[in-house]
């Protein structure tokens, strides 16, 4: 069995670690140790003095090509006129066929985008003797919820909390506490509000309460059904009128092999047990997430979508996505580093008042991506289109 | 309503793209239309022209924090010796978390991990009459599997066909051609080789099949149930004994609070109709997935993970984490790319023969991370240190 | 092609269809028509005049066998005292399996049991043009349930309209109106209240809105998330604490045995993505069923159990079973009907008031059984069992 | 708390307990305990003596009324001609609702069905001490197969292994042994047959294996995702042309209605991660086996069914519905009870060769009820017609 015979860590300074000189040390460490050059790594723009609260042993920066996608004409309610979506992505096809799906879009008259629901949570589970005991807590909690509230807003001064799910098993109450969260994705804050929540209740239910502060039904940084239902972070619609004529005259399909496809695409998606029975939501959104300094471990929740679409009386198709758990800030999290708050500015996102137009850009690009995937299966010029863009992996 | 005005399109060099000029040329462009800067976004080390086959549009990078975990003692199959594991994140807390779960595991003698099954899939459907002409397809299918199999790996240098898995609903034929790739994370490889197989089905089936390359079930960059039980890529599992005396100096906490922590955290899982059963795999394979070059988009799929523990006679706890769709590559796709091919050559992951390796590494920082994590709930202090650590978003 | 050539259909009396002789007629009907005696299926004791709003055609009965288990010492909310289960089945092995569980429940103090939640549903869905307009119909739902909890309760004597859920996709939003039903299982007045409450809203809503009486997320006689989640029916527990000195003399396993195993097969369920990690809890409450006069096809949603243990300090197991999705009732349906309301008596749970009761000792009988089962499966005499008391299918 | 004061158990005869007497006695002892009468559970016809095998405590029987809807015109591969269905149930409209989606089936033509998958199965777990060892157990398993297949199939005349299905998790490699079962739906004797393997397998493999005979992935008496995907019992199909004219006389709705009402209702489904995309597979499912003797319990996984339609360019509507785990016998288990047998002989389905046709004509009755159903909500006169026929609950 191999024993580690590392005696050398990775080299910190205690005072000012977040410095071009650091960041050389570690790399030159890291040189010594296993002969990685990281050259390239070490050649960024951005002043390590900004990164406290973003990464821990900076060592320099990974460079994710960043293409763009536009325009893509809008009539969100909060999103409205042409946008440049900027999508840090290594997959070769990705830009060229949200592109193509855009342009379809704004041949159609646009995208309309809305945000329905808005919740960001963290689920505390209490652990009690028997069920009985976890009711009547429930009940307590129900009736405290004003207290609670107060004790929880407490902590944060965007955060709100709307409502507490409860969930038994056994002896056991799940809670998911619900919040909105200003233009912050708010996993932290919310976390930050819940802990003095159950702190509180702890000290003042009668005789006390044992809990843990996640039970898992947050589900943060996984995808569950629970989000899909009950929305995690923004629940977000984003729809258009493809015009038959311009489908075919542009990707060279009719709207109703789009309709029965999607039927058969569906059902396809119920029978794999998937968490979306998109095309690929998971593609547009992650490069977005990417470029614009979100945090991308929610792609495993956000890549929820939801397609429905019909058939039109004059062979219009109305397409819809919804996506039931996108996290997202714009404040907050890696939102202000440099080339991320720079994306973030491209598409007029940057800072407070802004979420809810980002999650409609975000759902809105999703949508370019569906019909232009869907497309290109029915057209069967799927695999060309990456053997002619992308890399033959 | 609003309507597009904009009348120019994203520059484009039909002959020679991939230059800093063309990137150049598209930040004035946009800048012009948004007024937003680009500055950071354009100042990179890498040569566009290597970019081709992976992304379109080119503009800048967005520039990701680096930062390294390590060193993580590993005694894998493949993965052997200690590691300093890159991640790319703007997380706070999270290099922090994944690091000093690094360290108890080597406290306590390092991680094993291992491949346990391999296979990444294209799953056409065949569409047919009624569902006795889709069965009896489904049996020339089986008898065909031969010729079939070698259709599809013609088009191929290093995917080899495993399986095909049949699922049948009313008369549409699911079909799940399952192939190893080598290296490579496969789904181009997958799509070429399937619509070949396709192809020549439709060509020499009796009386034709009609099919579209995708009935859904694949499930790329999707969560699936499917993907969990059949696996998407690598099924691997990493796994270590934690000593109970160790946990308690270094984490604050002991075993047997785990191993109930855990029953009750499964059950929440289970509760939420989860993906994943694990605290928080998703951080650190996005983190690597950026790193390294890797389609993130596959976080979708990649996030499933299972941990399964057992309490030892001595207090000490075995804990592993399987995770059952990790779809990664050490050769084509992000992987050549500058900064993205550095990192893996931090590993020792770069080019032919380092896929496995790799997947050994994702699972065992995955495993670091979720001990990490499950004490920080458990000790109470997981607040605190993403207060200290983190922005509070 | 077969054509049918059945010219006759089966007799029916406009006037006085619930006879003794109108079942003679259609048994000797069908008796001409295919040769089947059906000579015990019309040795029945029941008063065909009994029968209206129960079936259609009635033309005998099934007779059922009869097992009884107990006594069941019980110290629910509602149900107290000892207990005799009716069970009407035709599996082998399965009195007895509950018989054995029910015996080490009893040395071990009997069980405890109660309702935690309380909701039946029926979930419209409405239409709109896009997802604006389902959002601001939802806003005026939410304003005006004061008014739609009026209409919907004016249907019945019994039922309450608790709370309208509200999930939209899309341009759709579904509705899941919740409510309590006294004594009645309550699908049908439910589904009464919930028409009145739709056509109350199209009314009233300016413009108008289309709908469908449900839009598939009740989920009525179908398993669900949703329904483990937000609870169908009753949501009840049922638990106790097993000394392991009386597990190991009667059923020849260890409590710390079970504990292990238990995790292993949550895992297999989270794995095979069960609707219950229970061991076998449709075999108990099937059972019950059909002896009650419970709408049998309910057991699709009922089914869902969850399990949860723990091992307690000195060495006893605590065990909890949750259905979260009961659908009981002690009053309408067939618990009118002669031999179904001779069990509920048996039960001493005919009539008004006693639903609680009955959905305790369902729950309680499902624990009993789980007991017995997991202790075959540990102490490997589950196939002896059933080689002994079932038949060899 | 109460204490149990029952000192007396349920009567048995050790030597001849299955009598009338043995039962009366059973009756009078529980009159006297609960004060339950119990007159028409003891007015049974059947002898007692056919139940060993079958129920234990034998005590009368429930009484459960018996419809019947027909005639059902059917084309399948096995059954062929017009069917009587006998319905035990209840719930009034079902017999009603099936009997008039029957008729529209036969004036369209009749039902087409077919079996197209056959898989019962046992799924023991094994138990290593890490995940390299429980590979390693697999290799050697595939490499058996052949030995394992005559150990399992020594122990049944009928039941044949077709394939082992392998999952591992961590150090568990669970297996799910498949098999077919001639006429018997086999739980039973596939649980035998694979606990001779198992032994076999712990005996040969070196080293020793651990195991537990069910790692819950069977999934026995439960839905399970893995059923619906790799089938339990009979995957079988029902399929029909419906006229859109025949609709709209008899059921007073179009095809296209229809059509785009399904879209809706399986999103609905997906949306409610259900089991079932149809509208109530399990009413008339429960009805057949109550009276042919089924395990009643396995409702539990024969729920699951999936539609399938598509609008005809005629403007008919092909509708299909695909059970994928249906477990039924027409031999051992309560089939060849009295008034069981009978209710099978009805359909002619008694005894050996006949299960698939049995299989066939539950999938027809099924579909029958989806037409039914649907058209009853679209047509907006689904409340009225319990209202009529039912009883209000």
């Amino acid at each position: 069995m191999y024993m580690s015979t590392t005696t050398t860590r990775i080299p910190r300074d205690t005072e000012d670690d977040y410095t071009p000189d650091m960041a050389a040390a570690r790399r030159e460490f890291l040189r010594e140790q296993t002969g990685a050059s990281l050259n390239h790594v070490g050649a960024f723009s951005i002043d390590p003095g900004v990164l406290p609260g973003n990464v821990e042993n900076f060592s320099g920066v990974a460079q994710v090509p960043l293409g763009v996608a536009g325009p893509l004409c809008m009539n969100g309610e909060h999103a409205q006129g042409d946008f440049f979506v900027p999508l840090a992505t290594t997959e070769g096809t990705l830009v060229a066929s949200y592109n193509r799906g855009m342009r379809l879009l704004n041949e159609c008259g646009g995208v309309k985008a809305t945000v329905v629901e808005d919740n960001m949570q963290r689920a505390p589970v209490f652990i009690f003797e028997d069920a009985l005991a976890a009711r009547e807590f429930g009940c307590w909690v129900e009736e405290h919820e004003h207290e609670i509230r107060a004790v929880a807003e407490a902590t944060t001064s965007s955060g709100k909390l709307t409502y507490i799910g409860q969930y038994q098993v056994g002896p056991l109450l799940y809670l998911r506490v619900n919040f909105t969260t200003g233009d912050a994705a708010g996993q932290n804050m919310t976390a930050k509000a819940t802990l003095a929540a159950c702190e509180w209740m702890t000290a003042n239910y009668p005789g006390g309460a044992e809990y843990r502060l996640t039970g898992a039904i947050d589900t943060d940084k996984k995808h569950s059904h629970i989000n899909m239902l009950l929305t995690r972070g923004k629940r977000v619609v984003a729809e258009a009128v493809i015009k038959n004529d311009v489908l075919e005259r542009l990707m060279g399909v009719d709207t109703a092999s789009v309709y029965d496809y999607r039927q058969i695409h569906m059902l396809g998606g119920f029978l794999a047990g998937t968490a979306s029975n998109s095309a690929h939501a998971a593609n547009g959104l992650t490069a977005i997430f990417i470029a614009t300094g979100q945090d991308v471990a929610n792609i495993a929740e956000s890549q929820a979508a939801i397609t429905y679409g019909r058939l039109l009386d004059n062979g219009d198709y109305y397409w819809s996505i919804t996506l039931t758990s996108l996290v997202v800030g714009t404040f907050g999290g890696g939102t202000g580093l440099p080339t991320q708050r720079e994306c973030l500015e491209l598409l007029g996102c940057y800072g407070k008042g802004k979420v809810r137009k980002l999650a409609e850009i975000c759902a809105a690009t999703v949508l370019a991506g569906e019909i232009s995937l869907t497309s290109a299966v029915l057209a069967g010029n799927w695999v060309n289109s990456h053997e002619r863009l992308g890399r033959n992996r």
